[in-house]
């Protein structure tokens, strides 16, 4: 299989699963609605572990352009690869929100709150201010890219790599993410955004767009910070 | 000990306990009443981990037809072993549910409410909407096939994969259970329908056979296509 | 270290951290108060787990009668060590019952349920019927010995095989705890009853022992049964 | 790098993730507002798990004077390096709530409640009882001290050792933290404390200096009888 190939997967099912478990909680008469942050947090990290389990040992499974741009910036990963992963990413990305809205479909529809259905797909901050979620959004990715150079380098983990590079984000996500909702992924924020707003969702709202480069440019910036850090350091 | 009796008593275990943490979650005046989507999905995630570790090295611990058939369609699995392990596992769940009646029986007496006794024992749609539902089950088992094909292929996670098997139902429950519950597997699904059935459950209402066809045949196609998408790109 | 020093340590810090979570969750004032079913089954699968880390080089960690007694049964363990095992088990059970004591006694204080002050030292049904309640601690023992043999049998745990032992007593707990509340362990129920009938607690009430001989003889009886089938079988 | 550097930035690490939970928990308009004690425990445990990976190869990743006094105590450090590792993890936890400051600021202005914004920074007792507090902060560094050395000592998490001691600091917290909020490490929570005094939080109140020596003195002590009982019976 080729690396795009595991990447588009890859990143398909990280959003599938994703925003799955954001529909799960947010959207009406589903059997986990309300049940908190501790399913959402869970369930992204697991959504990342597993597809690092399939598709790691034939991509990296990067499934973030984060950490694609992160790497190759680093010397990990070759420049010329960059915009061909990231193209796959996005594709995914975009699929698996479209297989998420296909699931949920008449809970989309029992869901009358327009920003808890633009929430499957995206994130919104909780409270909007410009710097501090310029901030939330690069201290997030940073902490993704510096632990998982962390635990790549030390190589400690192992064959449970996965689980750790999963349990990364969930701790991002329990501990950072309530500020953002951690998009920490521009592919897992953009993807899922053009999404929503091309299908034929009942009674859709807005998708956002005025909030939508944030959550790509910030990743991307912390991304990097994070990676040359990590560097100099190591 | 005979493969067979290895998936009798493997999918025994799974029932007892998966249905276990569903009984403990809905029935009334249990200690657990109302703890919500998170004790029922780390509940049937340990469910299929604990029995995949002991009966794995035995029989492979498929515990559910839809694996069994898979496995068998991209020549996992000699067809010939097909039927018997199907009994196997349509025996063991109906005996798993039988036992957690039995252990759960005055709380069952004590919830007058006839969808939640038979929701213990089976699945029901959150929202009853056939082609969503099948295409629920379908994707679910779909993911659930395609992460063990996957996890198996890596080898990464060695002596901890019964774990990773684990994780899988746990996220796929999580993150694409909120619609039909996840049945994922025929046997879970129909054997305990069957005790529900059978048993002298005080006050119980139908089975709900009209749907009882969609969590056999969905997760045996989602699987079906699961393993040779896998076996394709793989 | 001794054999029994080192299972005295390990059930006093057993009982330590698992009443210490019920302590938390239903004591009035606790940081924990209503934390639910989670917070508990997630404290006693970790109160099992770090001990067997901690003391199972040395003693092999039973820390609990039922398992002592079911590993006798079947050749696995000096039946002549049997009685120092259970002494040292019972001590440790009720030295850490006094730790929980003190560690929360302004919460003791702040809770007039007498109920729920007992709650934290021992197991009491949620519905008190002793046909099911003796089927329910006869099951739930069954499952952990079997599951402990099996786990330990197979041994694809390898260094991690703590963490699953507590991962069964986590699944026992999830899914079959809601009637009985899962003593499981002779030691862990008796013991710290004892320290409830002794102890200068503030406005207690009854320790129940018309209850107390349940959660003694149905583990060991449902762990006896649990290595006796599990040796035919396998 | 130097052992100094990992012992700040692991200690940054672990309260930018351990109060950055503690912030999303309890501050006004986060999107894990009042997601209970599951979340915040999670959360700190990961919070030390992730450091431990990726710093543990460097400087044994004690991010906690408790730890490294206990540790030279037994002869398992030298006494040398102690000033400096404990200045390095109070500067370390200094800057972390620093991050978490200006990462939840909005946050901040959302929430009048004082002592809500004090306690994302560091510990108050439910119950402000200065013996019970005094035993409950030793009894809980104990078990931390105590549990870690068994796990090295043992050898057999091997490489997801750290995952290990993340499960210590989680056990810990789901069963003895009720009390006092299980600061179990002077650095963290005299750092933050420092931090609370000196930042321009909106509205802020008191530091709680009259019960800030607590959490100092009593992990160390903890600790450091851990550690010798330890020593003693093993």
């Amino acid at each position: 299989m080729s690396e795009y190939l595991a990447e588009y997967l890859g990143t398909l099912m990280l959003v599938l699963l994703g925003d799955g478990v954001v529909a799960n909680v947010v959207l009406n008469k589903t059997k986990g609605q309300n049940s908190g942050w501790i399913v959402i947090t869970t369930g992204w990290a697991l959504a990342v572990a597993i597809p690092v389990f399939i598709f790691g040992p034939i991509s990296g499974a990067h499934i973030n352009p984060a950490v694609t741009i992160a790497m190759a910036s680093i010397g990990n990963f070759a420049w010329s690869k960059v915009p061909g992963f990231i193209a796959a990413q996005m594709a995914g990305a975009f699929t698996g929100a479209i297989l998420v809205w296909l699931h949920y479909r008449p809970h989309f529809d029992a869901t009358p709150d327009k920003a808890a259905k633009l929430g499957v797909f995206c994130t919104a901050p909780a409270i909007r201010d410009w710097s501090s979620n310029m901030i939330g959004e690069f201290i997030g990715t940073f902490v993704l890219v510096f632990g998982i150079l962390g635990v790549a380098n030390t190589k400690m983990a192992g064959g449970i790599s996965p689980l750790v590079v999963g349990a990364i984000v969930f701790v991002v996500g329990l501990t950072l993410g309530g500020t953002t909702g951690y998009a920490i992924n521009p592919a897992r924020d953009l993807g899922p955004r053009l999404a929503h707003a091309v299908l034929p969702i009942k009674d859709k709202g807005s998708s956002d767009w005025g909030y939508s480069w944030l959550p790509v440019v910030m990743p991307i910036l912390g991304g990097l910070v994070g990676a040359l850090i990590y560097n100099i350091i190591f």
